[in-house]
């Protein structure tokens, strides 16, 4: 595990830090607090995967102008507005270790920030002068929205299927990746085809991203992940782990996880009685299974490139986002 | 003025019926719960004024496509957004006379749904192919929210100057008005001056609009302003009849004041002393003042246009901006 991340991180510690330059450089902010605001949550850290993901898709397809970086961090500001935006709707009180930003200042300025940086990425996206890319920037925000006010309007309810599940990982998560690797494709000229395979990377990459996360609520502690652990289920939120359980348990089971999920809080016992009846009845191990099975028609889908450094690096990513633990 | 208001409605009746089909027809949400939530605030009223100028402004340069209500949605959607956005900001119980969407759902619904309906406004903007008005669209968006972070973290601010004010007002109303009739004469190919002067005129109109309606919060009573009267003030929020009486004021009124707004809320009784020195010390006049320099600059303008309807609509507009009680 060690080994694989450090693998990718040799391999693009250069994009890196190009990334963390252009983070700053394409702000343009008009007021410093407005700078002051953004760069709290986009300088407390972060791994840069969906700027890195854009970079080494157009790398993949022979990209050869100036402006990668710059146009890499349009994922990162669409990232980072979510991530504000989610954390006022979420309540949550830590963000990459760091007190959220509603907190530091108040849930408005959060919000409003989170505006501004939507529209930093939009403006970057204008700036590249493809319909392609626009098109495909203005729709990840339209459906990343709406999967958040599903998930939103969906808390609690424990008739959530895994279809809808799916559906909501989709909007909310999966199409920032996918994105990603489709703008390294436009903005390299790739033929239709590329564009469709990296689409379809980025489209499974972010499916099993999602699961492992859902995955991670429920197997770490505080510290390593860098907020509270169960946030999820204190919030009604429903993911695979508990939804595959739920469907397997039998009456008595399912009557305890109903009354323990409609209470929204629970003691260190309860929570641990839940852990265990993710383990015994599989919620665990099948999402585990999810979401290998999406890392594997990842990899299968960048067959269509040549063997070559940047392939092996997004397979490299493909697996990590299985092992990874924060 | 109400001949005024009949004569602009009259001349706008078709354009208005043709937004208000426009509206539904390209919200297109993926979840449902995300139609209604956007429809709440879309449909419960509202004059519809920047989509108005932006068709007026395409017709004023020979619009001869088939998408102007189309495209004039965007500015309404933009519109809602924000209005999403502030009230959750602003605490706001009412809009348009109806609950809040913010009360009606909850504040995180509210705010995703307005950032849905931001990424469908440029979504809108990407479908014009034209990369000056995605510029535009999203110079808009960065500006805005931009305008709202400064106002927020100025409230109650004592040492609030006109200058700061007018940055404020401009960023967060007059480039929506701005955009609206720019890109009006964008789609239209129309010249360059042409261009210029549609962005000149919506620049003053948007500051006449935003001075008139500071005003209001003084001079109206709640039913008719359709949100709770003195709510500005109530919020430290200081415009700018406030801040030239301030500057007007000798030190006894001006510590009363400044004890007012500090307060952050007063009964009935206070309220009427404020007004009173706001008349008695210019605050109000002046604000008038300003606001009719704008108008009749936005209205010079158009002087570059031959008259005719579209122009005489515009002039109309300008005047109503002033003399409008809602």
């Amino acid at each position: 595990m060690k080994d694989l991340k450090q693998r990718i991180l040799s391999a693009v510690a250069d994009d890196l830090k190009d990334v963390e330059a252009a983070l700053g450089a394409n702000l343009n902010p008009h007021f410093e607090l407005v700078r002051r605001v953004a760069g709290h949550i986009l300088f407390a850290g972060g791994k840069r995967l969906r700027p890195l993901l854009m970079m080494l898709s157009a790398r993949l397809c022979g990209y050869q102008g100036d402006h990668m970086a710059k146009y890499a961090v349009i994922f990162e500001y669409l990232h980072a507005a979510t991530l504000l935006h989610d954390d006022v709707v979420d309540g949550g009180d830590l963000r990459r270790g760091a007190t959220a930003a509603h907190r530091q200042w108040d849930p408005p300025t959060a919000v409003l920030t989170g505006d501004f940086l939507l529209a930093r990425a939009l403006s970057l996206a204008a700036d590249t002068g493809l319909p392609a890319v626009i098109d495909t920037i203005a729709a990840i925000t339209e459906q990343m929205s709406q999967g958040e006010i599903e998930q939103l309007a969906r808390k609690g309810d424990l008739t959530l299927t895994e279809a809808r599940y799916l559906d909501v990982i989709r909007c909310k998560t999966a199409v920032l990746f996918q994105g990603a690797c489709r703008v390294g494709g436009l903005i390299s000229a790739a033929a239709d085809q590329q564009v469709q395979t990296l689409d379809q990377y980025g489209h499974h990459l972010g499916l099993a991203f999602q699961m492992a996360d859902d995955l991670l609520d429920y197997t770490l502690d505080t510290d390593a992940l860098g907020k509270k652990v169960g946030a999820d289920l204190r919030e009604g939120k429903l993911t695979l782990p508990v939804i595959h359980t739920l469907g397997q348990a039998e009456a008595p089971d399912r009557q305890w996880m109903t009354e323990l999920i409609q209470a929204g809080d629970f003691t260190p016992d309860q929570f641990q009685r839940l852990i265990d009846l993710l383990h015994r009845l599989g919620g665990l191990d099948y999402t585990r299974r999810c979401a290998a099975s999406q890392v594997e028609k990842a990899k299968n889908a960048l067959a269509l490139f040549p063997a070559g450094n940047e392939r092996s690096v997004l397979e490299a990513i493909a697996d990590y986002a299985l092992v990874r633990k924060a």
